[in-house]
């Protein structure tokens, strides 16, 4: 039984007392102690590869902040990992891979690898569930087949994705084959997280945004929707909820809402009350603060995040989040004003609704 | 009189014979005879502001290509320019302020720029205006008063822009003023390019998409609404088609097709018959192939470029154009096989029709 369950009864539209809330990147680099585990581990992937040290990180923000839900500490490109693309993590840098999937021969020999190799990550989502004590649920989480993809066939980050972006008008054939893959590989890797524990599942779709809306369709939210179909319930037999976030996905919200994901991620240029308006009571929505807020001062803080609670209504479904990750060298006290001012606001809008 | 006067007719919604094409940066680094100009004038600010030159490389794409309009050559950043910051542009890279606005001090001692600074627009708009000779109609524009703010808060261009995105949440009273000094510019520069000769003018607000729905009102669409409403008509009397570009602006559309503007700008991940939708016949629609599809090959262009002819519809009202500017890189032959795709498809669907 779970202490604290408002996450998955805001994802399951279901009344809460407060607004749950959790950031994404909450387990990083603006957390000195997070630092200091990372220093010991060597490398990003020696710890992301050390189920107790990703224990260790992955609860190291819910000891400083009442959070409503702790995240699995991993990194969304562990699968191409695991198919032998061999990734790395330059300091300070982005990830690379070792080998690229660009043509069609390399397209061919993708196989959905076996999860055993991923065995790690497993032990690590059993581990932090035994360590939780049932305080806070957790969330388990990939990287979706399109992003994936990205990734794989630029080799890193890039500033325009421009191979992938042509691929997906030259060769759409090759691109429906890897995200195929992908999706398959998704699927075996949530499902493993899911039977080890996880209470959620969350799909990041970090460069769907960069598609046009009908190779978004094909190559980014088709694969999705499969692999949310595929997905097996919990040990217990319960439905696990699930969270869809596409970033720059705004303008096909209404798409996406109806993906068959419990929950729809929302980045910070779209007005909530606007996409509450657009879903109607079809999901739950998660977000939306600029995360560069978080640079700035515990008072600006809580007001932005006080408005984005009041934005959100009363209705149930809002998890709050940020619209993207925590960026180094936000204040840890601006991450507690953030999560004060959410629990608060939202505890007074419900008593004044 | 213009001989070709489709693009001005899909931008007041009257009907044409086939479909108008432009495209951002038409003249610009991908065209071999534009790189030989550009290593003539020394430097990308030295060919901005030599009118002779300015003329030369604004018609080389349409002595290319059967393109339906012509857009001054210049770049949006010559009002801040123009208040002394200092531009300069560093080989293979973009855009350099010597002096950056960031604090109070700097905010305070905004002026508008004597346009006398700025002359050099303004007779490069009445040359090409000339050497024109009345073939296609010539497009002015400047940047919005957000995108000069955020280069010239930054001082160039940034991953994130968090300056300016911290500024709007810490200092709202602060980027007030700067953009409201720059929309206060920014009119009186299109005014001058109007009186020049510019038979449309066009603002460019690059960065807007960064913000938050309520930022993106109040610091970009606000002011943009303002400069449009303070447009003067054109020496003959005819008031001057408008057309407002927010690349990332797809989820506020129904609130930038109400600003003013003739016609709205899409960047590539809208559907534009979906943006038709939504709009009604309020505004015209300029756009929205993926610049990097012009990366592949002609068939591939054509194909796509005939799709989006499609799905804008027979309803006059859409001047076709990319998602954002021309990659460098890009074949001619791309750019030709797209702008005789374009002119083909709409003449046969609007035969069908």
């Amino acid at each position: 039984m779970l202490q604290n369950d408002t996450f998955l009864r805001a994802l399951r539209r279901e009344p809460t007392e407060h607004t749950p809330v959790w950031l994404m990147r909450q387990a990083g680099r603006y957390l000195p102690e997070y630092q200091k585990t990372r220093a010991r581990a060597g490398s990003f992937m020696g710890l992301a590869t050390n189920p107790d040290l990703a224990t260790e990180v992955t609860l190291q923000p819910l000891a400083r902040f009442p959070l409503d839900a702790a995240i699995l500490f991993s990194d969304i490109l562990t699968i191409p990992d695991a198919m032998g693309l061999g990734l790395t993590f330059a300091e300070g840098e982005g990830p690379r891979f070792a080998t690229t999937v660009r043509d069609e021969a390399a397209v061919r020999s993708l196989r959905v690898p076996d999860m055993a190799k991923l065995g790690y990550v497993f032990a690590a989502v059993a581990q932090i569930k035994r360590e939780l004590h049932g305080r806070v649920p957790l969330i388990g989480f990939s990287g979706s087949p399109f992003t994936l993809a990205s990734y794989m066939i630029e080799g890193g980050g890039s500033p325009d994705f421009a191979r992938v972006r042509t691929m997906a008008s030259m060769r759409p054939d090759l691109l429906d084959t890897m995200v195929a893959v992908n999706a398959l590989a998704v699927t075996a890797y949530l499902n493993e997280q899911i039977a080890a524990g996880a209470d959620a599942v969350m799909i990041f779709d970090t460069w769907g945004g960069l598609l046009s809306a009908a190779a978004y369709r094909r190559f980014s939210l088709g694969p999705m929707r499969d692999i949310l179909a595929a997905l097996k319930p919990a040990p217990d037999g319960s439905a696990v909820p699930t969270i869809v976030f596409t970033k720059g996905g705004g303008v096909w919200l209404d798409e996406i809402a109806s993906c068959g994901a419990s929950g729809v991620g929302l980045d910070w240029t779209i007005d909530i009350a606007q996409a509450r308006a657009a879903v109607g009571h079809r999901v739950a929505l998660q977000g939306n603060l600029d995360p560069l807020v978080l640079l700035t001062d515990p008072a600006t803080v809580a007001r932005e995040a006080s408005a984005i609670v009041r934005a959100a209504g009363t209705a149930p479904g809002h998890i709050f989040n940020l619209g993207h990750g925590i960026v180094p060298g936000t204040p840890p006290e601006n991450v507690a004003a953030l999560v004060e001012a959410v629990h608060a606001t939202s505890r007074e809008t419900r008593a004044a609704a």
